[in-house]
């Protein structure tokens, strides 16, 4: 399995003990410089990925496209979460490579801050915005294109560090 | 492999002649009934879905909280996917089925319009909205819940009527 | 008791089988012109209303400001409200009266729409902004002030028109 | 009267020498824990109630809905309300008492940030949106639900502390 | 003067009778297609516009996030003019020419509906959000960079069609 | 020419290695105090401006709804240009001068913040969709209405203070 419950709480943070969902209150916690990395993998048939990349090759549209949204979206992680805490991110970056060979596009987006919670929210954001930007500006060229896989690969500077297990 | 190319054209839609980004006209369509349907796969580990399961008993808030995200993200899809039209939708829905053996939960989207262009990233994004605040309100649970699948399962009213292959 | 339950149906439209919450599917209705007014009453001391009288006669900007508040809130109603349609309006206003002796403010708004569903949401969100919008501009001069009614007075255009009973 | 003008100062903050409005600067403000608590009231009819609290029983949507937009609604005050300032929220919570017997919704909201201003207008709007999605939930059901009653009941950590006389 | 006044109303449009703000009702109005293009003239150092020109030919995005930009605030453009009202675009686009030898961009954008309103404004924030982008991305390389001109070109499908005079 | 390039770094800050549009990474800095002053030139007919200045004496809402559109936008600035940072604006306001004769609006606008990084952007965008709006407004009475200048006047608190040159 390609998940870890390393450390988990024995509850649910967001329900409250009648089960009502709740923001987790982050009054009493100091500010730390928190990071975090998440990545998508979409796949496309080899000859789609192939017309992205020579189409990419004048003026780069697709890529730079749903790298944009990704950077975009993240900025509003708060509007799209119900129970996410507004955050004023100090970076967040996206980056997409294409391999034509496979058809596969990884995604890689990295979010920071200093707050009283950690970005992996934002990150997370990032690559599932850009996935369906990119999605969406292919999906004339191919119907039903996959998103295959979006989860947080590291996240920094919480109470407990966190990296996903090779 | 889950995807297809059929009746695919030779050209991305969203890129011009010179490469640049470009939103399609859709002006001199005629509006017609347009529906999708999306689907997206979350894994979390079965512990983690068995204390979901209970804790949603109560009230319900993990998975209620999670459809309503997407509901809503679905409505503001033209904000987040920077080519796409905003269309005014006459139906969005999202479903999940949570199976606490295999902690797998599957989301199900659709959304509908009568417009002169289809809903697909509006189902997509309804998924994906839904996937990520499953995901943010369980993360305290176990870290590295993955995402396993985004993807469209049928679209209808357009040009081309389009199901997912079995 | 000044609410009416006349035509009232016998389940929550918003809920399903299950009691999920869902959004009314609009799209067998054929779109009809819809209008809806609402009504906010906030009561200040009448010394805090002699203020903002005075105070806006040269410009005349917390009532101005109110109202436009309430406009650009209507606007956004489907961003607000989770299982709202997304609804171009046509018309949306809203007018504000003081009365500096009871100093009680009297918002009224009026929205309206050629769509499949109505626009009393939208008019009550306008009422209701405008009405917050107030109250912060004159939190400064008073504690405490209320919003002591916030309710729809009449809805023209959909299967049954609805009118308050005096 | 349910409102208290102590410490009231002579002029509207919001409002320059020329009478156009303002955002006050915070600029030179030290930030403090703040928080603020508010109320709102919906009166329905009992039986719509009683409908409320059955459908509620499976899982909660109308209370769970309500609620989630109020929290939500509190963390986009900024861009409701024109003159008030951005704030990153530590915390909102929203809760909903509903009395089957006498038809009402009491809706407490509780707001907290670390910052140079105050969260009142996040309280106020988080139970404003909260009674404006109840009203739109059960607006199927009964025609005409009030709110009753919008107020401040308490705020702390700003210059002076303030609460609702009894 | 680069100005025309003819076919103009003898008052103000969005003023009612006591002078305050109001939306246009276009309820009356029949659906009719609309277009309509505006531009924006940025000028900065040719130094500067080497650099972009240069920096722009590996991916070329200067020009590609101002143009993305460009068409995402067109259509949020009821979002940030108070009295608009929201439209669905069918169209917009965004192009730049920069010249690096004297140092302009030249920005054009065309926006298209089928509505009851016009779409000069969704065209003109297009023009007035992709210069403020170009302004962004290249502020870091030299200070001051002015907007000299933002004006509408051209509009059509309302009463009167318009030209800017040569 | 009316700019300057002192302190010029030589790359695009906002262009990383490959080309790809970036945010800066703001998370090394230390906050300090911030502050930017913008204007923007609106030139019309002086008899548009008279029927303005009249139209404006009862409640002065042509110059009043474009000063909050101004102020309100300011706040939403990380939305509009993509690679800007979210920042809590301490204050923004927004003033316009008509003169009647010459039919010249000038806006000007300042904005602040304590943060670790400038708020022209928040400047900039005030004045720009101040100046739209006030378009907006007049549109109805003037066609062509021309905006001719947009530009930064002054920044401080940055690495570097910048004051236009005369």
């Amino acid at each position: 399995m390609s998940t870890s419950a390393r450390d988990a709480p024995d509850r649910l943070t967001h329900i409250d003990g009648d089960g009502a969902a709740r923001m987790v209150d982050v009054g009493a916690k100091a500010p730390t410089a928190r990071r975090a990395r998440a990545e998508a993998i979409v796949r496309m048939e080899p000859a789609t990925a192939a017309v992205v990349a020579a189409g990419d090759a004048p003026k780069g549209d697709v890529i730079g496209t749903a790298r944009l949204a990704g950077i975009q979206a993240a900025k509003r992680t708060d509007e799209l979460i119900p129970l996410a805490h507004s955050l004023p991110l100090s970076h967040v970056d996206v980056s997409i490579e294409l391999d034509s060979e496979t058809g596969i596009a990884r995604i890689e987006s990295v979010a920071s801050t200093v707050a009283q919670t950690g970005v992996e929210m934002e990150a997370m954001t990032a690559c599932a915005v850009a996935a369906l930007t990119l999605y969406d500006m292919i999906k004339g060229l191919q119907r039903g294109v996959s998103v295959e896989s979006l989860q947080l690969l590291e996240k920094t500077g919480g109470k407990h560090d966190w990296r996903r297990p090779e």
